[in-house]
């Protein structure tokens, strides 16, 4: 990272916090006026669909794509986000992969809380499948709260029977609704973007009152992740929730799981969406699309 | 992994144990004949050289090199193991990124204990930085034992004010010699290559009486980090050290280092050698291969 290059991220990271205190109206249109400023590839070509009981955004590559299919799922604490606040990095995965990707426009609270968004996700996935995609074929994908959805949507998907898809990519998943990491407090602080509060703020919109004590709220430290496919975590270090991170891949390992977890030190929460603004994020892309070109079956499997 | 991927697999490491108990001219050339069976690459040319105060292996692809050197130690718990035994690894290091290799025939225990390696292992590093190569386009890597000689090479390089590597890559690395991981205990009898005996066997001739309570012999619990280049560390899950990895890899991260930890379930110490027979094998090199080009500079600071 280059001294110019934390300057301009310091900078859009001073704007106003997307996770603050404020209304859930103010929220949202914080995160949408942030996330407007990050990069697009232009290579690519969207449209508005449905996948499941939701609309989806499909995004493809404006030259020959690869067999493969991304689910995405983008991020925003379940309270704000959409498909097009991820574009920079769902677009940025399909330009590097040449995999299409469906991008689900899932359900947010407090409209909707927990498990709204779950059981879209794996509404979507089952679409997916009920066209005849094979499940070698599919990759789930996902930042912040979406990274968390990876995870949650294999869990529903195994307990209802479904196939697993082929592996998950997770930028700085959140996984840990009781909050309990070491980074959580090691980090308050360092962490530019999240305070403990402006999280329990957003994060008691989805709880409504529920317990976080249960595998789909609290993976990183409650699920058992027997049978899961190969999943690369990345995370910057400079986060409150790394440790949702660290912990799922200690957890997954021990149920005999293929975990790469790929921290980047002295960065912020899905620093990823810097590209073309800072060198590590177009790297960690970069990894990020040569693990999926690894694990999902193109090819003669394909669609 | 295929059922007749692992039935190669397991056929090989039935053979007699390459750390056993045996004399230690029977490990060397139990080693040496289980080595002999891996593939290695033909798009290469080796030369044998001197850099620093031994002998080295040159390796060079065939095609075009790009500007950029690994700086390779070979494994064998410090007694058993040569530039030849680590050559399918080296090669396919070299063959899949352009970059030439250099891999240390380092000063083996019982003849000569610790900390004659790790001089030799300084030895070479200096030797290039003293013929003008920038450290920018040095990474080191190995595999074992000699991925242990990747981190406590760059401790004693710190030590002697020299600059770091672009990057560390080790495979399986043996990073603590007082033995404490928890896969001391939870792998035995799971790791097909290992037991605590034999481990301990071939350690006492390279601890040779010494403490092994020291950062330069166990670096997963002891070293100061701070400053060290980005990281991949890379383990099959199956493997009575395999905590060293993952204890590296904390202590990494909370000293501000970048750690890509890489592990493969089911897999046992250094998977990577079964190129060609295992695709897990040559996946992993991929991924290694890839985080070298992304760290070793070449181009304008060529050599």
């Amino acid at each position: 990272m280059s001294m110019q290059q934390r300057a301009t991220i310091d900078a859009l990271l001073r704007q106003p916090r997307p996770a603050g205190n404020g209304s859930v109206a103010e929220i949202r249109a914080g995160f949408r006026a942030l996330m407007a400023q990050m990069n697009v590839p232009t290579e690519i070509r969207t449209r508005t669909t449905t996948l499941g009981d939701r609309p989806a955004v499909l995004v493809e590559p404006v030259d020959a794509a690869r067999a493969g299919t991304i689910l995405y799922f983008h991020g925003g604490g379940f309270v704000f986000g959409s498909p097009e606040t991820a574009m920079p990095l769902t677009a940025n995965l399909v330009t590097r992969t040449g995999f299409r990707a469906y991008s689900v426009d899932y359900r947010l609270a407090p409209e909707y809380p927990f498990p709204a968004a779950i059981n879209d996700a794996l509404s979507a996935y089952r679409a997916l499948l009920d066209r005849g995609e094979h499940p070698s074929t599919i990759a789930f994908a996902g930042d912040s709260a979406g990274g968390g959805l990876t995870v949650t949507t294999c869990l529903t998907a195994r307990d209802a029977g479904l196939p697993m898809p082929a592996a998950i990519v997770a930028f700085s998943p959140g996984l840990d609704m009781t909050r309990t990491g070491e980074s959580m407090d090691t980090k308050a602080g360092i962490d530019p973007l999240f305070t403990r509060a402006s999280l329990e703020h957003t994060g008691a919109m989805y709880l409504d009152g529920q317990d976080p004590h249960q595998p789909l709220l609290s993976p990183a430290t409650l699920a058992d992740l027997n049978g899961f496919p190969p999943m690369l975590l990345q995370a910057g270090a400079n986060d409150l929730i790394l440790d949702d991170a660290t912990r799922l891949a200690t957890r997954a390992r021990a149920a005999g799981v293929d975990v790469i977890l790929d921290i980047a030190a002295d960065l912020p929460h899905v620093y990823q969406s810097f590209t073309g603004v800072l060198d590590e994020a177009d790297e960690a892309l970069d990894r990020a699309a040569h693990f999926l070109g690894q694990r999902v079956r193109s090819g003669d499997l394909g669609r």
